[in-house]
């Protein structure tokens, strides 16, 4: 599984930790049609995976995302007709999907430029994590097209609030990292030199933990995004019950009852 | 009615204010079957009441509660089946079902420690006022359990914002005071010995309001949790016409117009 | 076009943004029947008229609205049948879901008194600059009503997260200027004498961006309100590729590849 190597991304797989990131740093790693599809299948085969625990998508030579590419994406889409705009559209969305369902959390580890589908896939993980010098846009406006961009009209908004989404999306503009962690958008900044340890310490913590747990977790979020509030309170008592009966639940009492630190095996 | 004794909670009921806090503060107010029962019995019969305008859910000793206590609730859940797990989660689900559809604005009054149900119960409550010391955590991922508990995945991040909220759930670790404070999660924070009193100068406040208008108020803060926007504008339409038949509205103008303050009968 | 002239408000169209504000500067711009029918009527039009490109709902004589007025509306109101109530709660959402629906991105520029129907027409609006001096509130409770106005229980937790919008709504304090601002309600504060220069020059930005886009990102904004979110994500996947057959797009694109800044048509 360690062998295990993608054409269109970097991986690096080590206890249960996959780190991800896009390969093309001279050009701040831009996404492209190939990348786009070898993602989302990796991400989508996760699902079924036990060996990766939690996922770091991180930054590249001190940069996360340039967005699509503008000679090999963007050129190109403006010879296709409505079923290829729709074909590239759904697939960009589909990595977003794929993202979102993969039941392992997925943590954005941000360096520099993280733009447009960049910025993209930060917000659809569950944790981001940046440094002072992350610039985040939600650029679409810039280069003619809506905010509405894989998920960014419903998800930004419910990460930094409905008004301050309005004025990334409208306008396209930079948010800073201060005022990304400001806003909640950043869970937390540390300094460049330390982004990757920093990344790899909370994913230890994530991947140490009770990992069905963090998978229902992960599902309940995305699975209760527009249940009524009496139906997401019932939906959380199946999803509990069902993880009450995990060894994972056992393993904490008995570790508290002896005065030790559990010790979670995923099941 | 004010000789009303609970067997697992405190009460005191004066001036349409019910102070409700837990009882065992030598342990730091667990929960246990007994008064998870109890306060879901006493919550859900509010709406029928009168009596009650406004509830402080306070702290006793200086803690606000521990959660469900591990000897007396986890340990016996390890025993249980299916059908008993899940009419446990029911019943936590329950209490909470009942604190947001009792129809009276329920004001947290936070100090110490606030974890685990104790968490999910602030988060419930309407308006929530803290001390410094207040050490606030979802830590269900920390005894092997997922985030999603109580309606937790749902309630947590319309208040504080999906990354942040992910963060407390999927770590389990402690929200501070004034961490607390800036994302939204309290409303204020006050310092210990000024905390009960604080609670109840708001709670007087609301109590001297349109009671009829607040519990409308309520009811459509949950009811309009999953409508489309303009199926909420008509809802609030039907909702707000209502209140314009109430006596309130009209002592609201004709105290305006003779320039006095209006004294609202909660009808 | 420039010559038309509303009887209940302000109008200045140039430039393809429109500067609308009250005009009963020496009340602080209280709104009546005859105004709300006029500005819903004008904001339902809008969504027809490619001569408007933004609007401003700006302040007049240092004060943005102060509401129902009490006289005119309140007064009235006490002598209706639940028939009359309904008819007007109604035409008050009907302003607020023709502002959602315009189609064209809606600056609020607030200083001083912003209450009652004045508070929930900032809050509608896309975005929201302000002065220091800008008082925000969200009055009801105060005489007699419920918080559910015009929508306020679905939006306002959207924009300043569940708790502070609970704390607004229950006791209807004024939310300061900075409040405001800390909390995402307000995008940015300017000096009273800067408002209006600075509402403009965001205006223009949005008018020379691609308007067919900006439509489109006002639409799903609202469209995906209470999807779930894989649905949304298909949502946008459908309203981006219809804004990738847009010339301005394309503009974009060859503006880019020819070093220079794209020139927007909104088609």
């Amino acid at each position: 599984m360690t062998s295990e190597t993608p054409q269109h991304f970097r991986l690096n797989l080590a206890d249960g930790i996959a780190e991800v990131s896009l390969d093309r740093p001279e050009r701040k790693n831009p996404l492209t049609f190939e990348s786009y599809a070898e993602l989302r299948d990796w991400f989508r085969a996760l699902v079924y995976r036990d060996d990766v625990k939690v996922v770091i998508f991180g930054s590249n030579g001190g940069n996360f995302c340039s967005g699509g590419d503008v000679f090999e994406i963007i050129g190109p889409l403006l010879d296709k007709d409505m079923k290829g705009l729709l074909e590239f559209t759904r697939m960009t969305g589909d990595l977003i999907k794929a993202i979102i369902g993969c039941g392992k959390p997925v943590i954005a580890a941000v360096d520099g430029i993280c733009v447009g589908a960049g910025a993209i896939i930060a917000m659809s993980s569950d944790l981001r994590i940046a440094t002072p010098e992350a610039k985040t846009a939600f650029l679409f406006n810039r280069v003619g097209l809506a905010g509405c961009d894989m998920g960014a009209c419903a998800i930004l908004p419910r990460i930094i609030g409905q008004g301050r989404a309005a004025d990334l999306l409208y306008t396209g503009r930079t948010m800073g990292a201060e005022e990304g962690e400001r806003w909640g958008f950043y869970n937390r900044l540390v300094g460049a030199d330390d982004l990757e340890a920093e990344a790899r310490k909370l994913a230890q913590r994530l991947a140490d933990g009770p990992t069905f747990a963090n998978m229902m977790t992960k599902t309940m979020l995305a699975q209760e995004w527009n249940m009524g509030i009496e139906q997401a309170i019932e939906a959380e008592a199946q999803a509990q019950a069902i993880c009450m009966q995990t060894e994972d639940f056992r393993r904490a009492y008995e570790a508290f009852a002896a005065k030790q630190k559990p010790v979670f095996e995923g099941n």
